[in-house]
């Protein structure tokens, strides 16, 4: 078999496995991209695969992808215009960036709650989100007045759309969700510009609920 | 947007689609990956990279992934017996060789002939194979008895093998195609070993066609 007689191709396997949510079938396609490269190609990808893992960080408020402290969203003060959008992923604020519809600042989750898969609450940036939250209303100068959520459209994001829900009910804030134009099962950054454009302008304020437990 | 605001994983996503096959899409998803693990896992992968480029070779008879001058299938003497089992790639090779009904040699064409991309017979490991046909049936030693085309069933792979078909059509070979148990428009790396086990044993002999142009 190629991976028992080749043992540099078994060790990039491996290292390709080893990376969250890659499949060994991804991996073997992708080892495959590898060896078609040339060797400067695959060198300079190596160079920076490590300098991007050295220098992106997580934006301090919003934890956004960021070379600096604070993400190039969090450090323009028109951006805290009382408005929080909550995504799941960097890839999700982008997406919503590119429709030009928002205008205020983010919070990104990385990632969704999964009871299945253990992902709870406090493993994701859910605790500084209330933090942050409840700092906001407190303070005139950062107020915060509405929480938009734009959780993926599956199982994982109404679960966590439902919990945040109930974890901001107890404070005077606005909780809107995005309009269900979002096709049911896609997840945010499979979406076209318009429809997502559609979905924000459309979004739905929810029902206070009773507080969370 | 992201890119324009991270350099780091702009460079990074720059240097994905690079890659020959990966798309913006794959890259995108991919580069989110490699964010999520650690700067260990991450610096393993680089280096593993770099060291898959250097280390593996393709093997001098049959191009075959290998870190020697030969493949292990190829240094086993009792390999050659007289048949060569072409295929589109190393993937292809590796499927065939975990059913254990095949017990010749290959021949790794690398790609498939792609007019439209305008992939031609001699940019393919295509003239190698009709040599070493060529050469293997004057001698005794080396003789080569029966040419069996593994290509994926579709309109590349169909034309590849047509194209082998006629190119050997001058040389006392049999030629043989896979059954057509694959299901049509599937590639040869995604089958399952019972079905490609079927199609090793069911393979039909082809007509002689007239001399290749």
């Amino acid at each position: 078999m190629l991976t028992r007689n080749v043992p540099a191709l078994s060790r990039l396997l491996n290292e390709l496995t080893k990376l969250p949510g890659l499949g060994p079938k991804s991996a073997e396609r992708l080892s495959h991209h590898i060896l078609k490269a040339s060797l400067s190609e695959v060198t300079a990808l190596a160079e920076a695969l490590v300098e991007a893992k050295k220098k992106i960080q997580l934006c301090r408020d919003c934890h956004n992808y960021t070379e600096k402290e604070l993400c190039w969203i969090c450090e323009k003060p028109q951006r805290r215009n009382g408005q929080i959008c909550v995504v799941e992923d960097p890839l999700a604020l982008d997406k919503i960036e590119k429709t030009g519809v928002f205008q205020g600042s983010y919070h990104v989750l990385h990632g969704s709650i999964n009871l299945l898969a253990k992902v709870t609450p406090e493993q994701l940036y859910i605790p500084s989100l209330i933090r942050r939250v409840e700092e906001g209303v407190k303070s005139d100068q950062l107020a915060i007045k509405e929480v938009i959520l734009a959780m993926d459209s599956d199982l994982e994001g109404d679960t966590t759309a439902l919990y945040l829900q109930e974890a901001l009910a107890h404070l005077p804030v606005k909780i809107s969700r995005l309009a269900r134009g979002i096709p049911i099962g896609m997840g945010m950054s499979y979406l076209d510009e318009q429809t997502l454009s559609l979905a924000m302008e459309n979004r739905i304020y929810l029902e206070p609920k009773s507080g969370v437990s």
